[in-house]
């Protein structure tokens, strides 16, 4: 890799007039030129800019955000494009995201940013082992480019875009989902089904059966009659309902989104100027034209009628935008069909006809023919194509301030583009109940959070196909930490909610469940500290740790500053290897009420195997660390923080800064929340700057 | 799990009137009750019957031949049902074959043979952790329970379905293919490449398009003008040509194998005694009838029209067999279309179209309108589809025999079925570029070895998809020890023959390549050896030793008596973990000219992570073991096999017993074939009871 020869640890260089995308917020950059030594290459092409850089063969390019693949995403190619990508295979190249930041990290770190909302391609040593080559679709964009260490550049970067989203606190609790609770009866048995097995549980999805007929902003009277008291009665228990919003608006005339969309000019159109007809959930639906500040206004304000009811928290789907099929590919595919009707259809014209049917979906020719307007002028859908689903969550988001402007409100988005982690959290979307994606789950953590998706997580579980209960627990171990912990699972799977097992693991997800609840202390305060100071929460080893055995790591995870985990992923392993660092303190989990300290070991640097039974989960303390636990009750807003647990590792007085607010206003922002420094030597809390803390437990090995 | 509390070692159970399936030759069994206390429950459903095993916490299981998953099946679900399966995904059930037996491996440990040819269904501790059931699609069908070590019971197993298939030597070497070499030019520009790059090669594969239309046992004249010449210069540079055989025979009147299908009754018929339409590469084809003998007779006499012009090996595809449509299924499919042409297709309707179109194939409807006539008796396909592509590959073996019975031939399959063993190697179908089907070819190798399948190994570099220039690397590094080592790839993919890369990854390819022929004389020995004593040549560790630690290893095998690989299957992995039951001697391999004793390295029992560049090859040598070697040439038949160099490491005298014979005839069968006691010391072959062994070489470690 090349590297600078400059003092300036932050440069931009200018290939275009760019197009707006409001993901630089702080643009106080200086300008490099053209040929910066950074840059291998920079070939103009007709209509599109060829980028080359240099990788040694012990260099690791991090980034991209949600993507496929490992931690170091060199061996491959990828597409920014926002994409409804329903398998996530190991040969596809896309998912819902556009995260066009880098690092390559090797004896220097180069950080790289490319500001462009239409394709990207990459080429990570996929075509030649030594060289990343990326292709931008345009020549309107700008590159910046960062030096520093690895946090360093991950800092610098995610100040250019802005804090990222913070959900209410409740939201760290843990969620219940499935496509779908299709009606208030069986929202309420779900909400039963937690009682009955005293497992904790703060918020039940909406998924799209709670519409009538898939129309956004509304709720079908039959299956929730009055929604008003449902929600209610669900709040008493403390029980947040989550409901789905659809990019696509059903054109169904009487339908006041729809005529006012209409009456508006709101609706994205084709090349002659007509609202464009795609189809998603409902059918026929028409794209509000995000892009246009008043359309996003007006769909921002319709969230309103939700949160009127009592609503707080929703998803965005379907926002890439997703499209089943247009009106004119429908038409062409069923003219093509007909045409080979009688005809022999052999090896070469039936998968011919197999692609056209499964390529009715999200085409480009679609995307092409989709118009923006922007003030006057009318802007090409796939040019700025990964800017939809950013402005569709950018118009909810800005919706809810204008409903309450200090209150917090869950937001989860499916489609993401770099500088939307200021709005929103995301899930990564409709994953398969496969160990291979428990272990992309844990892969792609730290590359969210270098892009600032700090609120995230995955269907835990697996959204699509069947899961074992062996899989159940191993993934639950691992969402044990993501603050987004969400179990959601597809019509015609299996059930997944925790009861649906046999009791001896229905035990061991309680005791997961009930685990996560004890560490929203230590998670929250983590997920704050990062927040505010933009850092990550998920770390790769080697952003602490500089060696080549820990740029080697990709299936272990530096989760806040106490600790580092190593979840198993794999079925029927009864352990796996662990490399530490430098020595550690291990903690075999299991449950809350287990913890003593014959769960403690300290283990030494290197590499080693480490058994870890179904029910054990390999939690890592790190030297001179504090862990704070608090004891678990069945919802967030229950938990008695000021009585707090540790488990510690090193000698002397053992500090920890744990952060509190009031977990639902943005007075935060202001300043106002509280820094507790925990000090704790081998026998109590020596000092909490706000003492008001108490120590229940302590586990405290000596280093 | 529950054990016998018997003296027998193998007993029968039979359930019902068995179809006879050919499967078991050897039929000295004791008869076992119905209630025989190895299984936990037999449950007589109405037209199925359910078994139930117990399972310990501890217990493994192994087996079920070609299927996705581990080395042990616990914690999924399996289907036997011969499936054209092109995805090979985490959440499917079936592939192409149906291998019902399998081990439960615990304290003690039980063989099951399940003798049936309709569908049967496995939940190895899916639902509940510990229990294994079992359903069968039908009430005719025998249970074979085989007791002792993991090694007696595949050996009692194996005796009972007879010696497995043994192709020509020749077909030990590298084998180049793609869909498609589509003309003669392109197949001797491939043979080209191979010289001018001096990358050893010995046969070059014809897909689908060398035939006139994808008519079965026709040439395209067009494509290959005077194919017995174009065959003849290519065997004149010693390089075999393996064309496709497809299961379906084209629709068209005049063509000979059609017209004398029909005038003799050779095809499956449909409900009403109709030839049953399907179609595939052609289009509408006719299914032979294998189940026939005269149908299979006729068959098998038509693969002369092949070996008459000098073809020495085949691949039988599309057996299962794979249907894209039946005539029927798209005449309703457009019906559904036409009907909803005009609707306003919602999500769960445009799905429902989605999957009316997707599930064209291989529909199960279709096969239950497919019948067999044997003897008298018309025959359901249904009940025993699982022999369809079995007997499609006895009916080739057989033709071969007639042609001439004392010449091998090499032979493939995809579609199998316990008993096919006898006749034929198979391929594992058609996998992707994806680093995790290199790991579950790794981990397919001993089931299939458990079921006879000893020449065997997946399309190296992966079939679907684009392949990175180091996974092609560490694919070949796994299946240099395959027995078939066949790189393949599709249509539309980048194509992957050893010099499509870039300079650096093309010599590590060629240094692989020569390092396979290099270990001929042991891999041909090994094979030769467990064939003859049907013995597995890839065995999990657990079958050598006893602990829990070799139970758990799920990435490395033993190859033969003296070696245990460790192959790495993660992208940009530089090394691995380790599992080392014992103290063994590590080679890592980069080329056969380097070998020298710095790269030979003890290595302590227990677990080590062991650094493997891009280049090296982890191979262990078990103690008191040689590894015979043999200087590379780039055809098999010039390897120079009496001048060996050996790896070695043990203290005294070091044995191995290398088999040889003619590598073409069946004389071997016989007892024709020469085992020669190689014994070396630190310094000479002290002793070779043939004498004609002259020693190259030696690296000999002292324990």
């Amino acid at each position: 890799m090349k590297t600078f020869r400059n003092e300036n640890q932050v440069r931009k260089i200018s290939i275009g007039t760019c197009f707006p995308t409001d993901t630089i917020l702080d643009r106080s950059f200086s300008e490099a030129s053209y040929d910066t030594e950074a840059i291998l290459e920079i070939c103009d092409l007709k209509t599109k800019v060829l980028l080359k850089f240099e990788m040694s063969d012990a260099d690791c390019v991090y980034g991209l955000g949600e993507n496929l693949r490992g931690i170091n995403k060199r061996g491959y190619q990828y597409e920014s494009f926002c994409s409804d990508e329903s398998k996530h295979l190991p040969g596809k190249t896309s998912l819902y995201a556009a995260h066009n930041f880098f690092i390559i990290h090797g004896e220097s770190n180069l950080g790289v940013y490319i500001d462009f909302s239409g394709k990207i391609n990459y080429d990570i040593g996929f075509s030649c082992i030594d060289e990343m080559s990326i292709l931008v679709a345009g020549k309107d964009f700008d590159i910046y480019l960062y030096e520093g260490t690895l946090n360093e550049i991950v800092k610098q970067f995610r100040q250019s875009i802005g804090m990222n989203y913070v959900p209410p606190q409740w939201a760290f609790g843990y969620q219940q989902s499935r496509w779908s609770y299709e009606n208030a009866d069986i929202v309420r048995e779900i909400a039963k089904g937690f009682e009955t097995y005293d497992i904790p549980c703060d918020a039940i999805y909406l998924d799209i059966d709670y519409m009538e007929r898939f129309k956004d902003f509304t709720v079908s009277d039959e299956r929730f009659p009055d929604f008003r008291s449902f929600v209610d009665s669900m709040l008493q228990k403390d029980i947040k309902l989550v409901p789905i919003i659809d990019a696509g608006v059903k054109i169904e005339p009487d339908y006041d989104v729809y005529e006012e969309g209409i009456e508006n000019d709101y609706f994205c159109t084709d090349i002659e100027g007509n609202p464009f007809v795609a189809a998603v959930w409902p059918g026929k639906v028409h794209f509000p034209d995000f892009l246009n500040p008043d359309a996003r206004k007006w769909f921002g304000k319709k969230y309103h009628f939700l949160l009127d009811q009592g609503i707080k928290g929703f998803w965005n789907d379907m926002n890439e935008p997703a499209i089943f099929y247009s009106e004119q590919r429908l038409k062409e595919t069923f003219e093509w069909l007909k045409a080979h009707e009688n005809t022999n259809l052999d090896i070469y014209s039936f998968f011919e006809m197999i692609e056209k049917v499964n390529g009715l979906s999200n085409a480009v020719a679609d995307y092409k023919n989709l118009y923006h307007k922007v003030g006057t002028q009318r802007v090409n859908h796939y040019e700025v194509h990964n800017l939809y689903g950013y402005n569709m969550t950018r118009a909810a988001d800005e919706g809810f301030k204008q409903f309450d402007e200090n209150q917090r409100v869950l937001l989860l988005t499916r489609a993401s583009h770099i500088g939307m982690a200021k709005h929103s959290g995301i899930w990564t979307g409709d994953n398969h109940s496969w160990w291979e994606h428990l272990k992309l789950n844990i892969q792609m953590m730290p590359s969210l959070n270098m892009v600032g998706f700090l609120y995230s997580g995955a269907d835990t579980g697996g959204f699509q196909d069947d899961v074992s209960p062996d899989l159940m627990v191993r993934w639950l171990q691992f969402s044990l930490f993501t603050p987004l912990l969400r179990n959601h699972s597809a019509l015609g799977t299996k059930m997944q909610e925790p009861w649906r097992f046999e009791e001896k693991i229905r035990l061991q997800l309680r005791d997961i469940i009930r685990l996560r609840y004890a560490l929203i202390p230590y998670l929250y305060s983590e997920f704050m500290k990062a927040s505010i100071q933009f850092d990550m929460l998920f770390k790769p080893l080697s952003f602490e740790y500089t060696s080549a055995e820990a740029d080697g790591v990709e299936d272990q995870l530096l989760v806040g500053e106490s600790l580092m985990i190593a979840p198993v992923y794999e079925q029927n392993a009864k352990g796996r290897t662990v490399y530490l660092p430098e020595k550690m303190l291990l903690w075999k989990a299991s449950a809350y009420e287990n913890i003593n300290t014959s769960q403690l070991e300290e283990v030494e640097a290197g590499y080693h195997y480490i058994k870890a039974h179904l029910n054990e989960i390999l939690i890592f303390i790190r030297p001179g660390k504090l862990l704070p636990l608090v004891a678990p009750m069945d919802r967030v807003s229950k938990l008695k923080k000021n009585e707090l647990s540790v488990i510690g590792y090193g000698s002397g007085y053992l500090k920890y800064e744990l952060y509190e607010d009031d977990g639902e206003s943005f007075d935060f922002k202001r300043g106002e929340y509280h820094l507790s420094i925990l000090e704790v030597d081998h026998n109590q809390v020596v000092k909490s700057n706000n003492s008001h803390h108490s120590l229940k437990n302590q586990w405290i090995v000596r280093a």
